[in-house]
């Protein structure tokens, strides 16, 4: 029963599937990845899970009870979004004091801290900020909030690599002191991967993996070799991709590998990077619905 | 005299220096880097070039001649930005034929095979774009305008793996094609490390690197060992970070290495990432401002 749960969700708009079914549950206390191509329907799911739009079938549920129009789970929900939601005129100390009133409080000594590390003054006006500080500002805001399930889109958004290094050490830090739910939804899917333990991968409105990465990194190989002795190795496998190097063949699997097969000489297995099995299988699944 | 050429320029809004007496010159038929924290003036310099901002000091020269109010030259630059600096309500066509007719044309036949790989429709309203959508549409533009010069400020913004992996495709087919000097801002350092060939480096208002990205590897190296040992090796190196793994001491170091030092068996050499070597060049130069 604990968790945020989504169940048989599926949304349109105007007459096209955004997202078609969609189940997929979010335990306590813990970092996932929601990963998927552009405009793949991952903006959707969080304004879903904040109530800000509704769906057409199917339900989110924390703890057992509907989220919609309860402001006692919506309190617990925080949405950091890509759109721009504030009045560009407000201050930013405003916005804080504002969400601190509307969720169960908000760390202010820390988000002080966070201000001055990022090089970021809270007396201006949200208008004036850059790209880069917008992404700062609602970091700061998502890492500071009393809630038990935070949702951050596109955290990394426009910030230079000291930034996203800051960022990604303050998030483990600040979940490490207080271990909560982090759902983060990024195009950046190598420096999160020694990050996030848990990844849902959405692909043509549908969740195509939901796997803890641990899991994931354990069926993940580039096969490399002669093409005839790496195709014989790979055979009966979940075959993803497929490089070429001069005469050298290179498969992509996402599979457990088979213990009683005899890995020859002149064949290579190695470690894939998420970044490439995200790349493999979500270009799988376009194709297949476009053929 | 060939080339872009910026003198002595300096930039102040209110009483904060942006740039101060930056001096940098773009060659023709080269792809730059041009790199910097966030908020380091990156943008203003591009707005500078494009003449929508002007300095207080210095000049910028195209082929030897001023480029501002000189239509001819600033029809050889092309500057795609940030900003969205398009109205909402223009069709992406419309915005396509507009730019043809301002600059000296555009690969009309590349943008439509561009923006269908991309799943782009022509057809929508600017303002309908997504963040990564509205970068799609403007690296086409980049990759397709008649102009000498093309600028592109953080041209991957929002857009994921996939698409970016086709963006540096496009980029290095088109270059190879039709050589011309691109000068690319993107806080993805490592990403563009094999594309670009030169990196110009902005930290505190002025350039602290400007140099061929195959020399800036050669000097860019991580020393580890026993403290003792790393440390007599690295003696009167250029020394610009220092890390710490347990008993084991880190030096990153950015120098020609002394051919007459012998690399004692317990310390080991290797390459620097791009990017560690960036955090490292700009974290120092702020370190000293603030100092």
């Amino acid at each position: 029963m604990n968790g945020l749960k989504i169940s048989h969700l599926s949304v349109k708009f105007k007459k096209k599937e955004v997202l078609q079914d969609i189940s997929v549950t979010f335990q306590p206390q813990t970092i996932y990845g929601l990963l998927g191509r552009n405009g793949i329907g991952k903006t959707t799911l969080l304004s879903l899970i904040a109530n800000r739009i509704f769906a057409q079938d199917g339900e989110i549920t924390l703890d057992g009870h509907s989220v919609v129009d309860n402001d006692l789970a919506l309190q617990r929900i925080y949405v950091m979004g890509e759109r721009n939601l504030y009045p560009k005129n407000l201050k930013l100390v405003t916005i804080l004091a504002d969400t601190a009133g509307f969720y169960g409080g908000l760390d202010q000594a820390y988000a002080e801290r966070l201000a001055q590390k990022f090089g970021l003054d809270l007396e201006q006006k949200y208008g004036q900020l850059s790209t880069g500080y917008r992404s700062i500002f609602k970091d700061i805001i998502a890492l500071t909030v009393t809630a038990d399930y935070i949702l951050l889109d596109e955290p990394v958004l426009g910030l230079d690599a000291n930034h996203r290094d800051m960022f990604y050490q303050e998030l483990i830090d600040t979940y490490a002191k207080k271990p909560r739910t982090f759902i983060m939804s990024t195009h950046l899917i190598e420096e999160v991967a020694n990050i996030i333990t848990h990844a849902v991968i959405l692909s043509a409105g549908k969740v195509i993996l939901d796997e803890e990465v641990d899991e994931m990194m354990t069926k993940s190989y580039l096969v490399t070799g002669p093409e005839k002795e790496v195709t014989a190795y790979v055979e009966g496998l979940n075959v993803i991709g497929k490089e070429q190097l001069g005469r050298m063949t290179g498969y992509y699997v996402y599979d457990d590998l088979p213990e009683m097969r005899i890995l020859p000489d002149t064949v290579y297995l190695e470690k894939m990077p998420l970044e490439k099995l995200f790349i493999y299988l979500t270009q799988q699944t376009t194709e297949r619905k476009e053929g």
